[in-house]
């Protein structure tokens, strides 16, 4: 097990009606004008909006509204964010969405006190030294941006999708109602699932000692997200089915499934390529397509940890570590296709030509090895690109 | 799953050496004076003291010393300690110890700043609207205090041990290197594998609607301790058991297992009467006697979860929910005897003519129905003390 700091300071509210107390809450903790961000206008239309808004105004909160976050948040977006925060001297962000709307929000907190270009945290040029408090209400189960160190944007100028972590990125708080999901369409449930498996998954796989507990943990994890998957795709109002999904994505992202290991995702990272360029690419989808691939890649450089993982993860009973290890890859693809995710690049449009720019772009042109099972250098990464194409 | 609140804001630093950067997590947080509590010595006697108080004076920070804190760790202690600190007002209390250290600790910050007597909080006479921060540098996995929100004091006039929990009880940090358990005795690491499973299999029965994330993160914490406690009987000086001891400690009560399901410790309460009343009751020895008890006159009412608890912890593979029940507690029972623990009250020189006053203390003098898989009211908890006389 490697020394490790575990720093977990969010306050999660769960379950069940839980966004009516926003302005209790928002109360408590002393803030009385919030800047409150969300998207494209789901929240309107279910009525969520209207909710959070009242229950606000009922506590005399202040409120300046940023709405219109994209998927895939932008830099630009959050520049303008960042300039309106300053203006209006609200106290705190609050987002009402899913993960692109809580990094949207968490990088504008990080950028409002800081003085160069907010950019300098996502390029490791600097780090926040200060940050206004983020809060959240969750409505998509899969980044687990709610309570993880992490905020990803997209630079469009740059063509580059970039996260950085810090402790500053960790959400103040995050009130977490499973039934806001209901809404969410099978094809989103289905990449928020594999989104939230390979945050425990790529760190599972990075290469140390024994880590017995959080090995364990980690499997329950998958297991719950799996049994989680199938259930929401046969009933998406599945309440126990909806909260396993959703406790699990912010338990796979918060630091615990890397106790002792890492918090390194080796995937994510090609896969930051694929949908920075690709902006349609939905990131749970593209994950999907690549985890396969690259598990395909390195498993025979640890046959055993592989093995481990078809056996107490996919039920797999073969006695031989390759083969054990080559059926619970197969058994994870199979999932996720069961799941309606693609299985190739060529499903997102995204044709060989475009492999040699998705490879500059994941090893900054062969600036980085990454770490991994294999450490992905640009041969690395170049075949397992070619290999879902 | 119920509706919860998780809040586990402690910082951990865990791994070797830790605890050699106390004076730089302390002058970090920008504390220029602090009170340290530890036990009756064996802290000096490790060279922990001196590598502590170098580390803090080399980082210019002041230390007001009370040492001395008792297992089972007592009011009037408290009381003096509260009595020091506000007279040299001290910024924070460090504990440098076990759980009793750590709880007396916090309830000392919770006393500081509080008009009447600390004890209203222990009596649920009151709740701390304020504390000192208490930060601790651990040297036995067992309370799980370093993370939890709980703590237990003795008050020796009234013969009572009472717990409470409360957000102002979660320290602001905790230093855990699992090397600085490697002196604690078999019989002491033993005792702190039976109550670190307890706050976990305690949750686990809590009758409630199914939590399947929770279900197996619990199984997983069962799982690493039966197999820490295993090693460590054989080589006390294992560091990854340690290690997995230590983490599972710290996970089985800082709330993750109650997630969904609730954080009552049904058999903790049979228990602090037990070790109230008879002080020379090590805590986790106590409760490997009680725990059998308790689930023997229980699990009939719940026969599912108790095959579940069978199956999945200790691998039992009966197909009959009854049989399976019966040897999963069988074999908890075994490993608790296996690890050392007595089996019976008589071990303690406790006798029969003890169990009404240990009633008595338990239900409040019939005051108090527990929860439980089955309510435990006074005739209850006196069948399960009976059983185990």
């Amino acid at each position: 097990m490697r020394n490790f700091t575990y720093y977990t300071p969010t306050k999660v509210f769960f379950g069940k009606d839980t966004h009516k107390q926003i302005g209790q809450i928002v109360e408590d903790y002393g803030f009385r004008k919030i800047m409150v961000q969300y998207g494209k206008g789901s929240v309107k239309a279910t009525g969520l909006y209207d909710e959070v808004m009242a229950s606000l105004a009922a506590h005399g909160i202040e409120v300046v509204e940023c709405g219109g976050v994209q998927p895939n948040p932008t830099l630009d977006f959050v520049h303008e964010a960042i300039r309106i925060a300053r203006e209006t001297e609200v106290e705190m962000i609050l987002a009402v969405g899913g993960g692109s709307v809580i990094d949207s929000c968490k990088s504008t907190a990080a950028g409002v006190p800081y003085d160069g270009d907010v950019w300098d945290f996502h390029s490791y040029k600097a780090s926040p030294q200060a940050a206004l408090p983020v809060g959240c209400i969750l409505t998509l189960s899969a980044a687990g941006s709610e309570m993880s160190a992490s905020a990803v944007i997209t630079n469009e100028a740059l063509c580059q999708k970039r996260g950085f972590g810090s402790p500053f990125n960790r959400c103040l708080f995050a009130v977490c109602n499973p039934e806001l999901t209901y809404t969410v369409s099978p094809y989103q449930t289905a990449c928020g699932i594999v989104d939230s498996m390979a945050h425990t998954l790529e760190r599972y796989f990075i290469p140390c000692a024994p880590t017995d507990l959080t090995d364990r943990i980690a499997e329950s994890v998958l297991h719950a997200l799996v049994g989680a998957g199938k259930t929401l795709m046969e009933d998406p109002h599945d309440y126990e089915a909806r909260a396993t999904a959703m406790w699990a994505s912010s338990v796979s992202h918060n630091g615990l499934t890397g106790c002792g290991r890492g918090d390194a995702l080796a995937v994510h990272q090609l896969e930051h390529a694929l949908s920075g360029e690709f902006t349609a690419v939905a990131h749970g989808a593209g994950l999907a397509v690549l985890l396969p691939a690259w598990a395909r890649y390195c498993y025979r450089r640890d046959l055993p940890r592989f093995a481990q993982f078809a056996r107490r993860v996919w039920d797999v009973t073969a006695q031989d570590d390759e083969q054990a290890a080559r059926e619970g890859i197969d058994a994870m693809a199979a999932f996720f296709k069961f799941l309606g995710m693609p299985t190739t690049l060529r499903e997102f449009g995204v044709s060989a030509a475009a492999i040699d720019r998705l490879c500059a772009l994941t090893t900054r042109n062969g600036e980085r090895v990454i770490e991994s099972v294999v450490p992905l250098d640009d041969a690395a990464v170049k075949a397992i690109f070619e290999s879902c194409c």
